[in-house]
């Protein structure tokens, strides 16, 4: 997992049992949260009629540990036909309880489709993660610009609902690249709130950021500068919207952070980190024990070198394969030695290129498996269907994990790992996710283009004495604890108590 | 055409005839050229014994201006089986009248091929052409690091020839990325020279130049950096240069260059021109002629949009034959009124993507056919097989140019069609073309990525008056003339003579 899914799932994950709390507060809102997906979701129950299930998504744990969430609104997008049953039932305030109340928007679903895919998806999440076929992708052309027409309106239907919502003053906190115009769109509405944004993805770099149209371009960009306070996971890709302010918009750099159009933006970096208790004492439970006894089983006495992600184009599953039949190849003393579980999810499988990738990630893993796989050994075990419990119960047991994606906002799985290990593991740690920042003094670093230098890596990471790797495995715990989910959000509303206007 | 395959040819296409000239000069030369193409090549004659040909490639008309060549080395390499044939009886000095005396290097076909293909065609071009389609390509693993050492080879074969060659303190002028590494392997040999590099592609942001393997990055730059001076096209390759030195290196920026490991280079830019009297001169030929009335017989008096390109995957064919389709959708009152004349050169169809390529732009241009097309009226005319007399001609008779690489070191098709043009072109030119630093304020600057804006730009073209068309096309051609191939050859030589220790 990655980017905002990622962050969703992990603070899901961190989750406190819901207690008791109104939904419909009647009170105007000082504090509301805006994302494409929700703390809740519709499913069709039994007699047809839709049944709201909350946990859909993240930010709550959160909320939950911050003061003066009583009066929070969180505002998001239906998301499937069930949730739009479900919210025309219920178009102010969902039946459900939770930390905050909860809105979600009835968005045209053929809107939603080309704002949510064509545009969040297919456009603005591959300039970020750099991942265009250049010569044949992307294509600008009348179709595109109807679903960046889309993609306003939905951008537009958030800072609507916000404008009509909020307290005079309130704070709103925008998330992620499917929102970035909103901020702009709700400082035009009311210029009384405080408005934050925060993007989970890295940011281009100009020269790949203007593959955009001109106009989407400064759209984004003034957007995003709509915001008092805008954030990101890494010094990296902050830098680089800053670079892409002063390209593209001939805005000026200032002392922690962008002047364009009169107004100064702050520009602040929160590497949002894991919640260590939360997160074993989930692990504690008896589904992760069960899996962690199943794990255990299959490998014997062999070591385990762990990938869990999502099976997304940035993630970089065929090379980590790559790297690994290089290993065997290069390093024979590790046959039957060692296994590779690689935990893919499906992800995306409405987008063609998406649905190619799985079948390249599973034919590399076969092919694997045909030439170097023994009676008794086999060197891949890849899991494609979702499974949690299994994901945490492969921390607790796995001795190298691999985190190799092409470019990562962060990549929460690279600072779970170390916090649920038991017997401590090797970390082998993309250069380019933005967890690099805190992880690599104890982790070895690759480019994650370089099969050769990922197979030494394992190498040297599957070879590493247990004594060191526990203590590495301590450090990048504490590393990666530093800013669990309730500080990171403190930080995004203390950063607008201060705004450098 | 474009980089170095286009300015070879545009040197020879102002190539003057022959003038005789000793070739096996007795001297030590004291001006010295390597590049990967040399200025001269083999058929097998009728008997099979292997028969040179001047003017296979260029430098040649640049050198002729200049004084001092009579003691002038050129070498390069054997490209094909017949030159490996020819040059096994001839391994000193070519029997060819050229300007400069020419030595041919026989570097094993196998070795060559990965230097040539696998590395600088398949992975240095990519890189600086941000060609790359990232959740697949590049991968770095034991064959590429095999090809390496055959790249590190292959330029070590010409930093001894040009060690054996050189007079002392002589001037060693490299060309372009087949040659990266030679600078630095050539300053190991011989101290005393003084050593030049061109680069005739873009250069990559160090964000994506640090796709290459560390090792490979590192090797690339001081390779480089072995020369007193390195130049480029245009002032963005020369900042990325730069700004890699200075992420990957360390290095340090100084007042114009960059300092590394003790020694200062110069770096400089020098945006290579065309010689109008030269072309104007090929231009007025026979053969051109005939083809100039063909294709006005083929126009009537419809406006002709001419592109002109190898069919290379920076050149941006399909996206041009896109926005040509969005505007006879949009803009239906130029049905019957245009032709768009595109010419594409074959090209690198030992590279896989390269043939699909070539596919892609056959099926979109016999789509729009079909599409639009009535008795009477092609919208589409698709030539495949290169005529150079052709082209010229077309530059004569084109309405509009169409110049819309991704990403180009100068492109001097954009500078050739304004010199040649008789009524005057409207130029419609990618902001991503080096040519765009001189061109711009007289072009319709486009975002290559942009099919929709593209289409808009090639309307406003069309409908440009005949005045203004007139004196843009002259300004052009000014600007496009500012620094012709002998003045850019002497540029070169004289940032040698201040060189910035």
């Amino acid at each position: 997992m990655s980017g905002a899914v990622q962050l969703w799932c992990a603070v899901v994950r961190v989750l406190p049992q819901h207690t008791s709390r109104v939904y419909g507060a009647a009170v105007a809102p000082t504090l509301l949260l805006a994302s494409n997906r929700g703390p809740a979701s519709f499913t069709d129950g039994t007699d047809g009629d839709p049944v709201v299930r909350p946990g859909g998504g993240g930010l709550v744990s959160a909320l939950s540990g911050v003061n003066g969430t009583s009066d929070a609104l969180w505002v998001c997008a239906a998301l499937t036909d069930a949730d739009r049953r479900g919210v025309r039932r219920h178009p102010r305030r969902l039946p459900v309880e939770a930390p905050t109340a909860v809105r979600m928007l009835d968005v045209d679903p053929v809107v939603f489709d080309r704002a949510y895919n064509d545009v969040a998806n297919s456009t603005l999440w591959f300039v970020s993660h750099l991942l265009y076929a250049t010569p044949s992708e992307p294509v600008f052309d009348a179709l595109s610009r109807r679903a960046w027409e889309d993609y306003r309106s939905y951008d537009a239907a958030f800072a609507d609902a916000l404008a009509e919502e909020a307290a005079p003053g309130a704070t709103v906190l925008v998330q992620d690249y499917h929102l970035s115009l909103t901020p702009r769109q709700l400082r035009a509405r009311r210029d009384d709130v405080r408005i934050g944004h925060f993007t989970h993805t890295p940011w281009a770099p100009p020269e790949y950021f203007c593959l955009l149209p001109d106009g989407m371009a400064r759209e984004v960009l003034l957007g995003l500068l709509g915001a008092d306070a805008v954030g990101f996971l890494s010094r990296r890709w902050a830098d680089a919207f800053v670079d892409c302010c002063v390209a593209v918009l001939g805005a000026q750099r200032v002392d922690g952070g962008v002047r364009c159009e009169g107004r100064t933006t702050r520009v602040d970096v929160h590497p949002l980190g894991v919640d260590a208790a939360e997160l074993r004492a989930r692990a504690a439970r008896a589904d992760v024990r069960d899996r962690v006894a199943a794990l255990r089983e299959l490998a014997g006495d062999r070591q385990v070198v762990l990938r869990v992600d999502r099976t997304e184009l940035s993630k970089n599953i065929v090379r980590g394969l790559l790297a690994y039949r290089e290993l065997l190849v290069t390093r024979p003393e590790w046959h039957r030695r060692v296994v590779h579980v690689a935990l893919a999810y499906p992800s995306r499988h409405d987008l063609p290129a998406y649905r190619e990738y799985t079948g390249a990630v599973q034919r590399v893993a076969r092919e694997i498996n045909s030439e170097f796989g023994t009676e008794g050994w086999q060197p891949v075990v890849l899991e494609v269907r979702d499974d949690y419990a299994r994901s945490l119960a492969s921390f607790v047991v796995a001795d190298v994990l691999l985190v190799n994606p092409l470019r990562d906002g962060m990549n929460l799985v690279a600072k779970e790992g170390p916090v649920l290990s038991e017997r401590g593991l090797s970390l082998v740690l993309s250069r380019e996710a933005g967890a690099a920042d805190e992880l690599a003094d104890d982790a070895f670093v690759v480019n994650p283009f370089d099969v050769s230098a990922t197979a030494e890596a394992l190498h040297e990471a599957l070879r590493q004495p247990p004594d060191e790797r526990r203590a590495r495995t301590d450090r990048l715990a504490d590393a990666a604890t530093r800013l669990p989910p309730s500080s990171w959000l403190a930080a995004q509303r203390a950063a607008l108590a201060h705004p450098s206007h």
